[in-house]
C-alpha cells in the first residue's frame, strides 16, 4: 500500500478548483490512478462564478506549472498582459507604475473560469483520470485514509476510499477541519481575517468588445483607508474590485446600505471609475460581500494518509496576486519531491511540507504587506521614489537586480521565503538611505552614477540582512 | 437588560480556575449576581491536579490583582520567595542569576491548589455569588446569551440563561470553540504547538519538611535543546517540569519508554537532579505528557452578550511565568473599564479588548522567547554579560534602568506590549554595543564609568525604537 512509486495507487482529490485540477492532471501524466471529487457543479457546464475572484493574475510562478504539465501555449491566448500598475488619483489624475524595469516582465489578466476550465479538460484526457462533480465532503477520517461525502441532488452519502487523500478544497477544507476536530495529534492552525472585506463590480464593454479604459494595466485607486482595482477580462470588460472595511470608517460595508449612500461614495473618492460604470449601483446590491483571511496551519499531513495543498493548507490574501501563483507551485514543488525517490508517502508528504511551507507562510506575510502598500504607500513620494530607482536599477543592470515585487513574482527560481527577506532588507535600504539623504535619485544620472547607487543599496542591504 | 451598572444583573461565569474564581469574587464584591459553573470537582474536597500546574510563579501583576480584591495578607503565607535563577550545568555547577538586581524584586512560587481554594471561599462569602462543580459546559449560544451544560454524576443537561457570560473555562474553552464553529462572524483564531511538550515530576521533602536543594530559586537545567525546572512548595518538596521535544532529538518523549532509557537520559544530562529524585521513575510514567500550546483570538466578545477572558481568550506558554499574572490582571483591566461609566455592555466589552488584546498577544510572544532563554541562551557568554550589566544598572541605578525581565514582571503600571518593545530594543542594544566592543562590563566599574555605559544603551535602546 505504502510503496509510492506503483502505478496502481488509488489517489483521491478532494475540490477540482485550480490547484486540484492542475495536480489531478500531474498526477495523471505520471500514471496514478486518480479520482477527483469536486463540491460543485461542473464549471465549463453551469455559470458557478457568482461575483467572486472573476479573473487572477497569473505570473511566472504559475507559468512555470503550464509549463511541467505542457500547456503553456494554450494557456497564452487566455492571458491579457499587465505592464503595470495604473494609478488613479482622486481628481482622476493616471500614473503607469510598470511593474519591472525590464520590458519582459508583467503579469497577466487570467479567467478563473476558463483557466479551471482548460486544466478539467487536460486532466479528463487521461482515462485514468475520473473526476465528479456535485458532491460535497463531509469529513475525512484520515486515520482509514476515506472520506464521506453527499451528493447534491440525492442527498445520498457515501465513503470513498484510496491509498492517499489529497484535500484542494480550498480556505473552507473538510480535511482541515477533520484535523481540527479529530484532536488525534497536535495541530497548529491560524486563521486571521482583516477588518476589510471585499465585493466585486464591473466595467462593462464599450462597443465591439472594445476597452473603455487601459487595457494593459491593472488599475488601482488606492484611498489609504481602502481602495478599488480593475483588471481587464478577454470581452472588453474588467472585473473591479472593492476594498472595504466592514465597519470602520465614514463609509464601510456595513453603511453602504442604500443607492444613494453608493453613489455618494464612489462620487467622492471614485469619480473616474464611476463613469465607467453605470452599472455600479446594480452590481453593488447583487454581489456579494466576501471577507479576506489568511489561513495557516501545521502539519499538513497525517502520516502518510493525507495532505493538504493549496487554498486549503495556506490561504492567503489576494494582494500580490500569488493565492493561485503558489497553489500552482505547489503542484510544481510536490512534483519535484515525487522524483527524490522516497520509499513511502509519508516521507513524501514530509519532505514537500518540509522545503514547501517556509515559502507559503512568506507569501501570506508578503500578501498583507501588499495590502498596505497598495491602499496607501504607492501614493507617498518616498515610496515613488523607491519604485523609480528600482526601475532604473532593473532597466540599465538587468542582471544585478530584482525589486522585491520583480523576486516574488518573476524569479521563479527563489523561494519565496528568500524572496521576503531579500526583498524587504531592499525596500528597509533604499528608504533609509533616501531618508538621510544618502542617495537620491533623478531622471538625469548617469549610468555610472546609477551604478554607484546601486552599490551602496547592495551594501547597505547585504548590512540589514546580516544584522538579522 | 443592558443597563451594564444594575446591580440586578445576572453574570454567567463558565470556569472557576483562578480567573473565574477571581473574577467572581470581584464581581461579588460589585454587587453583581454571579452564577459560577465549573467542569470540575470542587477541588477544595478532591485532588485534582494530576501532575500539571502544582505550583506558579506570581509577581507584581497577580499581586496588583490581590491587593484590588483585599485579599494580599492571606496570600503572602502561601508564598515562597524566588530571587533569581539557580543554574544547573552539566557537571551539576551551580550559579545564581539574581531576577532583578532591586533586591526586593522577587517572584513567588505559590501552589495552585491552594491560591485557587482561597478565591473560592472568598468569592463563596458573598451571597449574590452561587458556585457550581460537576457541570460541564458543552457550548453557549451566544445570540441568546445561554449556555449548555451536562451535569457529571447525573448525565442530566440543562440550559443557563444570563444577562452576560463571560468564559473564563480555559485553553479549551467551550465558548471559543462556538464562536468559531458557529460561524456566525468573522472570527480570527489560532493555536500553535510547539514541538516540545511538559511532564511534572518532583523532588520530595527532605526530613521534617526540609528542602533538598537551595529554596529560594527557581532551578534550571538548561541543556539547548530541552531543559528541567524545579520550583519549590511549602511542604519541602519542589514541583520539578520537563521540557522535551516529542520527537526529535536522541532524547524524546515518544522514545523514552522504558525505566533503563529514563535513568540514562537523567544520569547523562541532569545527574544532580537525579541525585534528589529517586521517585524519578514512578513520576515518569505515572504522570502525562502534556503539550505546550499558544491561543490567540478575536473578536473576544459577541455584542454585549458574551465575553472571552483568561486562557480562553489568550493561553500562553508558560516559560516567562506570566499565565496565570496575565489572567489576574485581566480581571483588574475589566475592574477598570467597569469603572469608566459605559453605557451598555457591549461597550465595556469592545473598549476592554482594545485596551487589552495587545499587551496579551506581546506576553504570549515573550512567552515564547523566553523558552529559547532558558533552554539555551541562559548559558552564553554575552548573555550572562548582558544580565550582569543589567543587574548593575537595576542595582546601582535603581530607579534609572528595569531590563526586559523586569518591565515584564516588576512593573506592573507598563503594560506587556511596552514591556515588549522597550525590553527588546534594550537587548538588542546591550547585545550589539557587546557584541562590537562599544561597551563592555566588569566587576571593577566605577559609578561613574557605569553611568557612561547606560547613558550610551539608552541612546542606542531609543535608536532601534525610533527606527521601528
Amino acid at each position: 500500500m505504502q510503496n509510492s512509486g506503483s502505478e496502481k495507487q488509488n489517489i483521491l482529490i478532494i475540490g477540482a478548483g485550480l490547484c486540484g485540477s492542475l495536480l489531478a492532471l500531474r498526477l495523471g501524466q505520471r500514471g496514478y490512478k486518480v479520482t477527483v471529487i469536486e463540491m460543485r457543479p461542473d464549471l465549463r457546464k453551469t455559470d458557478i462564478s457568482a461575483g467572486r475572484s472573476i479573473n487572477l493574475a497569473l505570473s511566472d510562478r504559475g507559468i512555470k506549472a503550464m509549463n511541467l504539465v505542457g500547456i503553456q501555449d494554450k494557456i497564452e491566448p487566455l492571458c491579457i498582459p499587465m505592464n503595470g500598475r495604473l494609478l488613479h488619483d482622486i481628481e482622476g489624475n493616471t500614473t503607469l507604475a510598470p511593474y519591472s524595469g525590464r520590458e519582459h516582465e508583467y503579469i497577466n489578466s487570467i479567467s478563473r473560469g476558463m483557466l479551471n476550465a482548460l486544466l478539467l479538460d487536460e486532466a479528463e484526457k487521461h482515462d485514468n483520470v475520473n473526476i465528479y462533480f456535485n458532491r460535497k465532503c463531509e469529513s475525512v477520517d484520515f486515520e482509514n485514509t476515506t472520506a464521506h461525502f453527499t451528493e447534491f441532488d440525492t442527498k445520498k452519502e457515501f465513503i470513498e476510499d484510496a491509498d492517499i487523500i489529497i484535500a484542494t478544497d480550498g480556505a473552507g477544507s473538510a480535511l482541515r477541519q477533520s484535523y481540527y476536530l479529530g484532536r488525534k495529534f497536535l495541530f497548529s492552525f491560524s486563521q486571521d481575517y482583516l477588518s476589510h472585506g471585499y465585493k466585486e463590480l464591473s466595467i462593462l464593454p464599450g462597443e465591439n468588445g472594445s476597452y473603455k479604459t487601459y487595457k494593459n494595466a491593472l488599475h488601482i485607486w488606492g484611498r489609504e483607508a481602502f481602495m478599488l482595482i480593475a483588471l481587464p477580462n478577454l470581452d472588453g470588460s474588467f472585473t473591479v474590485t472593492l476594498f472595504l472595511s466592514y465597519e470602520e470608517g465614514d463609509y464601510n460595508f456595513n453603511n453602504l446600505t442604500t443607492k444613494e449612500r453608493v453613489l455618494e461614495f464612489f462620487t467622492k473618492y471614485f469619480k473616474d471609475a464611476l463613469d465607467l460604470m453605470p452599472n455600479l449601483v446594480e452590481d453593488f446590491f447583487a454581489n456579494p460581500t466576501a471577507p479576506l483571511g489568511t489561513v495557516k496551519c501545521s502539519p499538513w499531513h497525517y502520516k502518510g494518509n493525507a495532505l493538504l495543498m493549496g487554498d486549503s493548507a495556506h490561504a492567503i490574501v489576494p494582494f500580490y496576486g500569488q493565492g493561485m501563483n503558489a497553489s500552482f507551485e505547489d503542484v510544481v514543488e510536490f512534483d519535484k519531491v515525487l522524483d527524490e525517490g522516497h520509499e513511502d508517502w509519508e516521507s513524501i508528504f514530509k519532505a514537500y511540507e518540509k522545503s514547501r511551507k517556509q515559502d507559503t507562510d512568506a507569501i501570506a506575510d508578503l500578501a498583507i504587506d501588499n495590502f498596505h502598500e497598495m491602499k496607501g504607500h504607492v501614493n507617498h513620494p518616498n515610496f515613488r521614489e523607491k519604485r523609480s530607482l528600482e526601475m532604473a536599477f532593473e532597466k540599465t543592470f538587468p542582471n544585478e537586480y530584482s525589486s522585491k515585487y520583480s523576486l516574488v513574482t518573476f524569479n521563479e527560481e527563489v523561494g519565496y521565503r528568500e524572496a521576503m527577506l531579500r526583498g524587504r532588507a531592499q525596500d528597509k535600504a533604499i528608504l533609509n538611505m533616501l531618508a538621510d539623504g544618502r542617495i537620491s535619485h533623478s531622471k538625469n544620472l548617469s549610468k555610472e552614477e546609477l551604478g554607484l547607487i546601486l552599490e551602496k543599496v547592495k551594501a547597505e542591504t547585504e548590512a540589514i540582512l546580516a544584522n538579522k
